[in-house]
């Protein structure tokens, strides 16, 4: 087998290169090596920003008379943990018992080798492909997520690019591949609650103001009610309170502040700006009819800050996209995948402003941990499922 | 002036002592040159416990053909701040525009000076005394009041001793001597709140048990409804969250352990047992009715760990007492107080186990500040207080 239709030969190089994020490591010019050969044309665009590192991404065309796919990932990955406890090094690719090892190899540089291999494969067999091709890889999904997928798609759409449909190769199967396709996620949102009070000596809390109080209630107000049962597509949103922090060491003190921080993993009931407003209402409320001490008439006095920019809910409707997928994964597994909704934010969420998409890659089960690694049989299904699929997509 | 007659020399001499609790820093011997030509036979029991520095304490007791009263108070002091920002020398005693600057000046090195000058005079005056009278000092009621009055008053106890009534020398007065004395306090009990639950992913709560959710419920199971709604003699019971900390940074994270820290305030509507019965309930039936996530029924784990031990409530009911302290007081300065159960704890939880007890000094208003200071005025009012006082009380 040629190099590039071989995804496990694919993957070992991508594993090869430490692109711990933001580091690009040698894993885009790895992949920009696999692509050139098949007739795409590369381009390495670096972003930045204030605050942020800069970031390298990978936009790569192959064009051809016909509809336009976008295959979308990205080859960073979050750091090894704890190297010592790894049974090979975790930038190795060691293979041991039909596995490769190696930190990426699920998520994501396995998809993205499967995904380089079918196109190989694709071309090898029938010559020429009734339609374009692009890959759009970032650096930047395990970090902050500012300087990658989403500039990315701002600067090709300048260049005059357009697409009818994207797949993103992250890991979407909880336990065997051919379990699940993703066809939207829920949005997140974090902010963080600061109540301000007055400091004190606890025996007189009528000379002080202690802002856990006003905090309690606050919190309270995100707590409960829920904010929706769940849609037909999504499951309920669900806001969790990650943290509380006061710091007062002196249990006979009052402290002058309290900050909490929340998440609200949110499905299609909302928009990032209802969400929002619902939010602020809540507070605006409770922070009037905190459970004040008796003569104690001052609301609480409190400030929102949102963290970072939220991750928008997305659902994809395209039956044409997700018919063609799900045909293909059964053809190959003789699995019916489930369409699902579940779990966290992918980069999926900026794309669904281009076109529709969908989400199909290998088995999840050791992304992240020590010991991340993808059977070999694995590899050769999807690079399968996916050869299959674009063979459908331009049919 | 004979030295002991003054209460301005024997304050001097007390300040310059760097009594910082727990170090006896020369203090009680200063106080015991004082009493011994006064007749007092003095004894200086040093009580340890594991955990705990040794502390110097001193009996001393003047016996007379009549009833026993002890005076009872502290030469130990809080620490001085930032020393750079006294005008003058925190141990220096140092007198501008009629008032004596120094650590302790008010809390509580004055009321001992004024007392023993009292006690001076009186025999001055009248040669003899009917009755017998004993100072009860400890150095460690700014500390953690472990080797301080309570251990002292078994010693006595143990040797013997027995009292009539107790005068406490703290300043009791809010902004002008006269103004008030403390006929009981409200107790005080602090206890941690540990709810332990599972780490997860923010997205993935029902694969986690988020312990701040539980937690939430816990404290505001405390907060509401009120203890009670204060009792004839007694403010309101009043809890206050001190501190919450949680410590979780990644807001994609659901952190495994919550802490809150609560102290209550409380009145003559409950015993320590009682209260923390009533605590215990509250938190066993809120652990049960937690606002879950939809599915979740197990109950909240966690944890009540008490701080400390409670400083009990006391009240005190003796009339013959309080109408002769009330008459000196308004003899002496034409104001007559108010009789108070207001503030903090003080050492008179203790003494009230053993006999009736008051509280009244000096004017707090400069206490555990920097520039603590007297005037020197209000030391002479005070000394001609306890004077009358002692002459009425042996009458």
């Amino acid at each position: 087998m040629k190099s590039s239709t071989d995804p496990v030969q694919n993957l070992a190089k991508l594993i090869a290169c430490p692109s711990v994020t933001p580091v690009e490591g040698g894993a885009l010019t790895a992949l920009q090596a696999m692509l050139s050969p098949l007739g795409f044309s590369v381009e390495r665009p670096v972003f930045s920003e204030d605050g942020t590192s800069d970031v390298e991404n990978l936009y790569a065309r192959r064009s051809g008379n016909g509809p336009h796919l976008m295959f979308a990932g990205h080859t960073d990955v979050v750091p090894v943990g704890d190297e010592a406890a790894w049974t090979y090094p975790p930038f190795s690719a060691a293979i041991h018992n039909g596995e490769m090892y190696g930190r990426g190899a699920v998520d994501m540089k396995g998809g993205i080798a499967c995904f380089a291999a079918a196109v190989a494969r694709y071309l090898d067999k029938n010559g020429e492909l009734k339609g374009s091709i692009s890959f759009l890889i970032t650096g930047d999904e395990e970090g902050p997520s500012i300087n990658g997928t989403g500039k990315l798609l701002e600067w090709a759409k300048a260049k005059g690019e357009s697409w009818d449909a994207a797949i993103v190769g992250e890991p979407t199967n909880p336990d065997k591949l051919g379990d699940m396709i993703k066809i939207g996620r829920r949005g997140s949102l974090s902010g963080t609650i600061v109540v301000n009070g007055v400091q004190g000596h606890a025996a007189y809390p009528h000379l002080a103001d202690n802002p856990v109080r006003g905090l309690v209630t606050l919190v309270d107000s995100l707590l409960y009610p829920v904010f929706d049962e769940g849609t037909k597509d999504f499951q309920a949103s669900n806001l969790e309170i990650t943290t509380i922090d006061v710091g007062n060491t002196a249990v006979n003190v009052l402290p002058a502040k309290a900050t909490a921080i929340f998440n609200i993993r949110y499905n299609d009931t909302w928009t990032d700006e209802t969400l929002m407003a619902e939010i602020h209402n809540r507070l605006d409320k409770a922070s009037g009819r905190s459970k004040l001490r008796p003569g104690k008439k001052t609301p609480v006095n409190y400030e929102l800050i949102w963290r970072h920019r939220p991750s928008h809910v997305f659902f994809t409707h395209d039956e044409k996209l997700i018919g063609t997928l799900t045909s293909s994964v059964e053809a190959v597994t003789g699995n019916r995948p489930q369409l699902s909704t579940s779990g966290g934010t992918s980069d999926a969420r900026f794309i669904k402003d281009y076109c529709p998409v969908v989400e199909f890659g290998l088995v999840g089960k050791t992304m992240h941990m020590v010991d991340e690694r993808v059977a070999l049989a694995d590899l050769e299904t999807l690079t399968q499922i996916y050869e299959r699929f674009i063979a459908d997509f331009f049919a």
